[in-house]
């Protein structure tokens, strides 16, 4: 990335679906001297004008506000799609905007079909325009200090990465606006691996996915759903909520193995209660570290008692502080801002400055479609008792030979020809 | 359990096998004022001259010893055959000790086929004797707290369960009796959950497993074995070791999934460098433990914050405290004895009192058969990719009624005519 608070070129952008996430993103975006926004883009009309209000406001002009996202894909004068929207339209909006000459990026989600993972891999090839998701916790200043641990070589060879989305949602599925929160929809009518990437971004990145290694297949499991019910029953009982059909399992567990012979373990957990954990963890052959605890174990590095228990966790604050990647050191003395500890700045960062540089995005099409279509490939193994469900090749090949990112958090290239 | 400290009638019993764990076992057993050893086998003779040594310094005269075990469990003179051998032999032993009319227990282990689990079940089913799994994790202060909570309804409706078995034994596997250690032999060649009873177990008692409740079906996936041969390599640079064949990953992940649709996650990893934990978590529709950070979170009890975060951990030492096992509150007033903090003495006081009393033993053959299976299971499992394997109902239906134990560690039923 540029040094921090030098403005590049003014980039033109389309915002499309300004709830409560994509209005907030917006923001932070309008905050970048160099971004302006031209049109916004939702299916109700009152979050269009608060939105473009909102712009008026801060950049000193007021977008054009449509209901209609091809109108807003098409403008001549934007050169970036931003899609905030429910999961299930991230893809078929992100298309329709490489279709336009745009690079598109969206929020996190995950897929419904492999095949539009396949779409978005195929437009993005066939248009040269980049597709990056945008997944915030690749760039949160813990995952990124870990990664510069895991290139340094302090956990040895990985063998084995876990993660998960363990946030109790209850209240925001069960109690949110009804009509208007597909996260509801979802969590009423699927059963699978619902929001895997705040995880499995950052593992990706430990575990060099789609750049000399790449994952190959997955079983996934799912609980009985009883706490959404259970929590229907308590808070909502005069509506028709505790009669509702429930089908995601209280808990997904999904295990995933790799080319290069490493597992990975998911899980998902959003309807039970407990505090929030993103449920690191990280080993290898000469180090431990988890996220449940703050702490880490180092071979040779950490401290070893003598009697029958030789190991013991040590605090991973100091290590988290002496391994700080360097694009954080710099973000620190620029000054953190926009939401979730500053990491959503830089995500949107990364990509508003890949457009600028008409260079490839940091998290690319192939990163988008192999994270995302873990949600629907899960989906089948769970319906199916855990079967094995491999996990498409979206390189074709590509993977075997593709650098390594350098860590610099990360490498935009050049888009190929 | 009988008031503690009160002899029952006396038992003589075979020991077999007194390596570094049953040596230890048996001098708990000797301690025991009305248990005699009678007779002790090992295939190592300085092993079975050293436990005759001790049994005759402990309890006043010199048992007979034996390096054949069908001799051993022939005796005429012994109620009950106890066996600490290696994992893989102790379902043999096991068969002809029930067949010569005794009881039977081994210490915790996998199996290697799901014929030697069958042949357990029908063995102790067709000779009246019962066959107990000694699985002391079932008797830790902790995990019978625990199970108080989940009886009394503080997490609500289980719906998954966690356990593992995380105790870096490279120095063990690797540098100890080359020759005598069964370990060793198992992590070289095997590739599985080699050790699910630990956490298993006491999982089993939570969701009343073969108690109206059972597992259908599991999924194993292994991670590279990546540890071992490092440690090798630094440790024992001048042996054949660093390169011999070692096919078991350095973790090994399963997911099963209950009738009463609870999922249960197990993970193994005995060959990368990390402190110790069994991993425990219990989550319900009311709430969550987890043992690494000793801490739990109740709905309604535990304390709500404002902000972002409202849920927040507490300690779980007060809960444990309150709920303490009432076997636990006794056996510390009688004092606490044996090895692993205490819970040997339990583990082997429960099966001495069923042998006592003619009763079937607190763990009996369909809970040892239905945990030791796990190991050969999942090797199925992770030699197929993780494919789904059914998990056979011992019981042959009767789990449907089986009534639960009531808590009081355990029930000792009367043995059916």
């Amino acid at each position: 990335m540029k040094p921090m608070g030098t403005p590049g070129r003014e980039v033109r952008i389309a915002v499309i679906g300004v709830g409560g996430r994509g209005f907030g993103q917006m923001c932070t975006l309008l905050g970048m001297p160099d971004v302006k926004v031209a049109v916004v883009c939702d299916v109700y009309e009152d979050r269009v004008k608060r939105a473009c209000d909102k712009c008026a406001e801060m950049q000193g002009f007021r977008p054009d506000g449509t209901l209609d996202y091809r109108e807003a894909v098409n403008r001549a004068d934007i050169e970036a799609v931003m899609i905030f929207t429910s999961w299930q339209t991230h893809a078929r909006i992100a298309v329709a905007a490489m279709r336009a000459g745009k690079y598109a990026a969206f929020e996190v989600g995950g897929a419904s079909s492999v095949e539009e993972c396949w779409r978005l891999v195929r437009t993005s090839e066939d248009t040269g325009k980049p597709c990056m998701m945008l997944e915030n916790c690749c760039y949160n200043d813990t995952e990124m200090a870990l990664l510069n641990m895991v290139k340094l070589g302090l956990f040895g060879e990985l063998v084995h990465c876990e993660g998960g989305y363990l946030h109790d949602l209850r209240d925001e599925i069960g109690k949110g606006d009804l009509i208007r929160h597909y996260r509801q929809d979802n969590f009423h009518c699927r059963n699978g691996e619902l929001y895997p990437t705040h995880e499995l971004g950052p593992i990706a990145k430990y575990l060099s996915l789609n750049r000399g290694n790449r994952m190959l297949h997955l079983c996934s499991m799912a609980s009985k759903a009883a706490g959404l019910r259970a929590w229907y029953r308590k808070n909502r009982p005069d509506t028709p909520f505790p009669e509702k059909q429930v089908n995601e399992g209280d808990i997904v567990t999904t295990m995933i193995k790799c080319a290069n012979g490493e597992t990975i373990f998911l899980k998902h957990d959003c309807t039970t209660p407990r505090p929030y954990s993103r449920f690191g963890m990280i080993q290898g052959s000469l180090g431990t570290w988890q996220e449940d605890g703050a702490r880490l174990y180092l071979e040779g590095i950490s401290p070893i008692h003598q009697g029958e228990w030789t190991h013991s966790w040590e605090s991973d604050a100091d290590y988290l502080k002496k391994y700080e990647h360097p694009l954080w050191k710099e973000y620190r003395e620029f000054g953190l801002r926009g939401g979730h500890g500053g990491m959503d700045y830089l995500v949107l960062r990364g990509f508003i400055e890949a457009v600028q540089d008409k260079k490839q995005t940091p998290i690319d099409v192939y990163d988008t479609a192999s994270w995302m279509v873990i949600t629907c490939l899960s989906e089948q193994s769970v319906s199916m008792g855990g079967l094995p469900v491999p996990i498409p090749d979206f390189t074709d090949g590509l993977w075997m030979n593709r650098p390594d990112h350098d860590n610099s958090a990360y490498t935009l290239e050049r888009i190929p020809e």
